[in-house]
C-alpha cells in the first residue's frame, strides 16, 4: 500500500491553494473574514489636539509667572467648534474629548482645583507642558497604515475600521463549499433508524467546522449508485468550488468516490495517508480548461466521524487558510502530561484534553474507542499529533496541537 | 477618591449575574450557544455490531478448525438489512458500516485476502474475536449522558446531536442588549468629520466583541441632552435585559449618565474601579418590582476606546458565561517576555502580543499611547493584568491574560 506522509500530504494541499477573488462588504460585517486592503489613517489620529481629563484648559505660561487662580472664560465641550482663550490669564472648562480651545497648553483636571465664584483655584507647585493633552496625531499620523492586507478582522479592526470611515471593506471572497455525504445507511436527524441505519452526523460537524471559518456551506446526500453519484458529482463541480466528501473513499465495494471523480476529470493528487484515524482520504483536483485560472478542489475524507473531524482541521483548515491570504502554520504545542504508546507506523492524532498552569499548555489524552467513536469528541478538546518515527511518547515531551474548541 | 478594586468589582457583576431562560433551536444553529439539557444516547452507540473494514465476515470456529478458504455467499452492504450466513463455513462481503451478519463473529480486510471464483482465501495464521467489528455500545450504551447540560457546543457537540437524533435543543436564551453611545463629538462612520469631531467606533467595537458570544445586540446613539437621554434610557430600560455604555461617566459637565440612571431607578453598585484603562467605569443594577425575578444590568463602561476594549472582555464577558451556565473562571496565564515598570497604585491592563513555543505562552507588551490609542489594539492580541500592589514586574513572571482573537 502507498501511503503518502502527513507531511507530503498537507504540502500537496496547500501547493493547491488557490484565491476566490475580493469582495466589498459592510465593516460591521467583516469579523472573522480577512482584509484584502491596507487600512489608511484618514486624517491623524487623534485628529487634533484632545482633552484628555475633565477640568480646566490654560496657558502653560500663566501658571508659570505664579498665577494659581483662573477666571472662567466659558466651557468647550466635546463635540464643539473650537473655543479661544481671549485672555491668557483666564481659563475654560475643558471636556474630556473636546479640542484644546486655542491659546491653551495645559489641562488640569477638576480632582486638583476649587471652583468658587466663576473662578478656579489651582492646587499645583508645578504643571507640565500639553499635561491631559492627547496630542494630534500623537498615535498615528495621517496616512499611516493601520491595518495591514491580509488581517484576519477581529473586534479591534473592526473599531479601527469604524474610526477611519472604512463603512466598506474589501474582505477575501469566501469558496463555495459544497459538503457530500454518501452512504445507504444513513438517515436524517429527524427520523429514527432502522435497525441497519444510522444517522447523518458528519456533514453537520463539517458545516460547523467550516462556519467557523466564517464559511456558509451548503449539504446533500447521494446513495451509494455510482450513476447517480457521478451525475450529482459532475453538477457540484460545475456549482461550487469546493467539495468535501465524508465516506466512500476505501475498499468497499460501493466506495466509488475515487473512480468517479477520476471519471470526472478529478485530479488525485493522492490517496490515503500515513496516519490515524483518516488513513484512506483522498485528495484531487480538477483544472477547469474554459477558465484558465480557476479549479476545484476535491477533499474526500473518510466517513468514520473522528477521522472526518481531523482531517477537516488538519487540512481543510490550513488550505483555506492559505487561500484567502492568511498565515496557516499552526504554531501551536502542547506539553504530553502522561507518558503514551502507539506502534503502528503512522502519524497519530491523539485526542487531548488540554489545561493550563502557569503559561504552560498541557495534553491529557483522552483516546476514545477509535475513529468511530464521535462522542469522545465531546470529552476532549484538541489533538496532539504525534509523529510516524517513534512508539514511545514521554510525559513532558512537546507536540504540536490541533485545537476545536 | 473611593475606588473599588479589580476584584471586588468582579465579585459584584458575578454576583448580579441572571438567567435569561431557555430556548429550542434547530441543533444546527446552536453552534456556541450553551446547551440546557443533558443529551442522552437513544441507542447504543454503535447501535449494532458494526464492520470497521472492507472485507469479509466468517465464523471464528471455522478458521480456528484450519479452514481458510471461504465460499463467498454474498454481500452485506451498509444500509441493508442484517444477513445470515448460512453455511458456517462459507462467508460473506461486508462492508465498513455495515450490520455484522448473523452467524460471523470475525472480519478479515481485503488487504489480506485473494478472491478467485467466487471464493476468498486468508492468508493470516490467527484470527481474534471480534476483531474490525466496532462492537454494539462499545463507545457509550443506551441512556448515557454524552453531552452535560451547561456544555458550550461546539462542533463536537454538534455531530453528537445529530448522531442521537436531537434536530432541536434546549439553550440558554441570549440577554437582550442595547449598546448605547453618547457624545457629541461622534459621527456615523460614513460621514466625514468636522475639525472637532470624530467617528462612532466603541458600539461597533462592543458589537462584535458581543458577536463573538453570539449575542445580537442593538446600538443607538444618544446627544448629551439630560432630558432626552432619561426618556430614551427609560425605554431601553423596558425593552433590555442589559445596557451597556460608553461614555459620560465621568467628571465632565456632559457626563449625565451616572445621574440619569440613579434617576430611573438603576441602582449604582460601584463606580469607578482601581484600573487603567477604564477607571471610571459605572456598574449598577435595576429591580424591575413587576415581574420580582426580573432585573437589568447596566455596564457603564468609560469612553476611549481602549477602555471600553477591556472592560467588556474583563466584566461584561464572564458576567454573560456566568448567567448562561458556562464556567466564567478565566485560567489562562501567560509568561511575561520582559521587564515591566508600572507606577500608579492600579491594576494595569497591559496590551500584550503573544507567542507560543515549546508549550508556553509568552506575553511581550505593546503598550500603546494610552486608552485613547484604539489603533494599538490592532497590534497586539491580548491584556495581561498586572496586580496593583506592585510596580516592577519581571521577565518570566506568570500573570493572568484575556485573550481578544
Amino acid at each position: 500500500m502507498n501511503l503518502t506522509t502527513v507531511k507530503n500530504a498537507l504540502e500537496t494541499i496547500l501547493n493547491s491553494s488557490q484565491e476566490f477573488g475580493i469582495e466589498e462588504v459592510d465593516f460591521i460585517k467583516s469579523l472573522g473574514r480577512v482584509l484584502k486592503e491596507d487600512v489608511i489613517a484618514d486624517c491623524d489620529l487623534p485628529p487634533f489636539n484632545r482633552v484628555s481629563m475633565d477640568g480646566i484648559a490654560i496657558a502653560e505660561a500663566a501658571f508659570n509667572s505664579g498665577q494659581r487662580t483662573f477666571k472662567i472664560e466659558g466651557v468647550q465641550a466635546a463635540g464643539s467648534p473650537q473655543l479661544t482663550l481671549k485672555n491668557n490669564n483666564n481659563c475654560l472648562e475643558a471636556m474630556t474629548g473636546a479640542m484644546l480651545p486655542d491659546g491653551c497648553d495645559v489641562v488640569i483636571q477638576y480632582e486638583l482645583l476649587t471652583i468658587e465664584h466663576g473662578e478656579a483655584t489651582v492646587n499645583l507647585e508645578t504643571v507640565r507642558n500639553f499635561q491631559n493633552i492627547h496630542k494630534k496625531g500623537l498615535d498615528r499620523s495621517k496616512g499611516a497604515v493601520l491595518i495591514k492586507k491580509n488581517t484576519l478582522i477581529s473586534s479591534a479592526e473592526i473599531g479601527v475600521l469604524a474610526t477611519v470611515g472604512k463603512s466598506k471593506v474589501k474582505v477575501a471572497k469566501q469558496p463555495k463549499v459544497m459538503i457530500v455525504s454518501t452512504g445507504n445507511e444513513l438517515v436524517e436527524v429527524d427520523q429514527i433508524p432502522e435497525k441497519h441505519q444510522i444517522r447523518r452526523s458528519n456533514v453537520y460537524t463539517l458545516v460547523s467546522l467550516l462556519e467557523r471559518l466564517h464559511i456558509k456551506a451548503e449539504t446533500a446526500h447521494i446513495l451509494d449508485d455510482k450513476q447517480v453519484l457521478e451525475t450529482k458529482i459532475e453538477a457540484f463541480l460545475n456549482e461550487y468550488d469546493v467539495l468535501i466528501f465524508s465516506g466512500a473513499v476505501s475498499k468497499g465495494k460501493f466506495d466509488f468516490i475515487p473512480e468517479v471523480l477520476d471519471d470526472l476529470g478529478v485530479e488525485k493528487l493522492f490517496h490515503k495517508v500515513q496516519q490515524r484515524p483518516g488513513k484512506p482520504f483522498w485528495f484531487g483536483k480538477k483544472i477547469c480548461a474554459e477558465r484558465s485560472r480557476s479549479s476545484k478542489t476535491v477533499f474526500a475524507f473518510p466517513g468514520n466521524p473522528v477521522s472526518t473531524f481531523v482531517n477537516c482541521l488538519k487540512y481543510f483548515y490550513p488550505w483555506y487558510q492559505k487561500s484567502v491570504g492568511l498565515n496557516f502554520e499552526n504554531t501551536q504545542q502542547a506539553i504530553l502530561s502522561e507518558d503514551f504508546y502507539f506502534k503502528p507506523n503512522l502519524t497519530y492524532f491523539l485526542q487531548v484534553k488540554l489545561s493550563q498552569h502557569e503559561g504552560k499548555i498541557y495534553a491529557t489524552p483522552s483516546a476514545g474507542k477509535g475513529s468511530g467513536d464521535l462522542a469522545n469528541l465531546v470529552d476532549a478538546d484538541a489533538f496532539l499529533e504525534l509523529p510516524d518515527d517513534r512508539t514511545d511518547f514521554a510525559k513532558g515531551e512537546v507536540f504540536p496541537v490541533i485545537l476545536y474548541r
